[in-house]
């Protein structure tokens, strides 16, 4: 690590908040006197104990959502390693600016605030309606044979996120970072088989939709780019800095700030859980902030799942990034709330208790 | 069968709606179109498809769900068959009108209509608000040794259900059906193990909480039964008149006439799933107009699943019923409507598609 840049990367250790163990021991307590037979609302009970805890509160609430999609571009794609050409990043910016996009859609159905950041595109996107252009590079270098961030531009991208998450705070019960960059999951599929040691066959998928073919060309080009870095990946910051992407640092900060400040963040798929793991990699405590929202079909998420002490609400075989799935798991977590919050108890409903 | 009973269930046998086969190419065809992978919804794509199929619609939605909770009391449970005493259907049926159980929540919740059809509680419930009360009897006859049913008495049932879902059908998009009554797990699973042919222990589980030692009861409970009535487990409905409850014929006569009428259906957990497993043995095209809701824990929900032809949207480990697992499913499924109508297509946001 470049000395002069120490200082713009102190923050990252700083401790994640501390849950509320008297919030979380109520909470169950509670729990066991809703009308119904204990444990019968599943994961639904376990979220809202999670939430209270993290909340601090008796009344847990997912009302306010704000969902930040990050977007950026990979030098990687010269390797041919996506189904969609690379331009599709700036084009989907523009689809978020339109409202036309998935991630638009879902933001809508939830009344969830959306904004995009773009972190550096090929193409500019200026002037875009909610979309801040704060552009690090035109992409990351091609990290075959070359670190994919400077330490400034890994910086620069880690306090992104973390700016986006501080000034949120304040107004938002929940937190959704979403991705968009052609060519992410080959930069996630070389984090991953750094971070768990695995094979880059076995991290590296087919993303937007590549062949068979396709996959293992992929899985090649994560190969030789492995290793070339080796011999320098001693930290997972080092793996971000020299595999990553802007988008993915930005998560990887805002996932961290958002454990340091306290707020709930609900983790979408392959990329953005990779993003998650080095966040925890980097500081322990992350993880307690962070609900895991869907099972990617990018096959190598139950790989990555595997490093996490929890499983992902929803399994519904989605793969399309955005904050996508994150975003269809926000209704089960508010009715989970609500359960915990309106429920009569046996006492107040006089209905007689287990025998 | 009682001959001059006969015409009571004739109606059972109408064919069910046609699904459109127009509306389902062209809905298949969109969801090529929309910016994203094609498949990268994943579940959410399906849904939307099968919703436009069954509504026959290029604009599928479900905003309008009613939920009807069915309730009754079973005489099996004087064989200590419950870790809940058997007033808590009555005691539930009066939380449902005060408005403080999961389902009034969730209904809330979702901007549902809900109410409560009592079909026969050994108390009365008269005058509750949102509750309709039409006892058949106090209770279900014990059926360890006799008939749950009478002939008249199922008839009367079923016709409950399919009465229901004839109001409802001209104003609702989307129908749950949930049940409450103490011992209807163990209805419920004497009727899985006729229908699937497997032995009371495979089909028998805790239901609201019972110990291994008191499932370990109930499955004898239900051997006993089953060896009293085999002789005579002629068909389906036979065997909904032999082992069933009031509230899971209800539930079976509105899953056949959802099918019949071509209202969506979203089927609840494991007593919901039998009473859709008997329907769909009594007409073989009902479960196009099911959508399996969510895995139960219950433990032979997974042997119960085998008999469909579909998995299930959610897995939460929840096992309360009143609907609830449904209700919870209810945001995936207006969330893939909303993707469905609202996503710009490739051309309308000049996006580039794969190569």
């Amino acid at each position: 690590m470049n000395p002069t840049n120490i200082t713009s990367f102190e923050w990252l250790a700083l401790p994640a908040k501390a849950l509320s163990e008297d919030h979380h021991t109520q909470a169950l307590e509670r729990q066991g006197q809703l009308t119904k037979p204990v444990g019968a609302l599943g994961k639904l009970e376990a979220i809202a104990v999670q939430m209270a805890a993290m909340q601090a509160t008796d009344q847990p609430q997912a009302e306010r959502v704000h969902i930040t999609v990050f977007a950026a571009d990979h030098g990687v794609t010269a390797e041919g390693v996506s189904a969609f050409p690379q331009i599709v990043t700036t084009e989907m910016v523009k689809n978020f600016a339109r409202g036309g996009a998935a991630i638009n859609v879902a933001a809508r159905f939830l009344g969830a605030s959306l904004d995009v950041c773009n972190l550096g595109t090929i193409t500019p996107t200026e002037h875009l309606n909610g979309v801040t252009y704060q552009p690090i590079a035109a992409q990351t270098a091609n990290f075959v044979d070359q670190p994919a961030m400077t330490h400034e531009q890994l910086a620069t991208a880690l306090a992104a996120g973390r700016t986006r998450i501080q000034t949120l705070k304040p107004n938002t019960d929940l937190f959704i970072g979403g991705e968009m960059g052609i060519g992410n999951t080959t930069s996630a599929s070389a984090l991953l088989a750094y971070l768990l040691d695995i094979s880059s066959a076995d991290a590296t998928g087919p993303g937007t939709g590549l062949s068979a073919d396709g996959v293992n060309h992929k899985a090649a080009v994560i190969d030789k780019a492995l290793q070339f870095h080796r011999p320098y990946l001693e930290t997972p910051l080092e793996a971000l800095r020299r595999l990553g992407g802007f988008e993915i640092a930005a998560l990887c900060g805002a996932y961290i700030a958002c454990a340091q400040e306290g707020l709930p963040c609900l983790v979408d798929g392959f990329i953005a859980s990779v993003a998650a793991l080095v966040a925890c990699r980097i500081n322990s405590n992350v993880e307690g902030w962070l609900i895991l929202s869907h099972y990617s079909a990018e096959p190598a998420y139950g790989k990555l799942l595997s490093a996490f002490h929890q499983q992902p609400l929803l399994a519904l075989g989605m793969r399309l990034g955005e904050g996508s799935g994150a975003a269809a798991a926000v209704p089960l977590i508010r009715l989970a709330c609500q359960l915990h919050n309106q429920m009569a108890t046996f006492a107040e409903a006089a209905v007689s208790e287990s025998e």
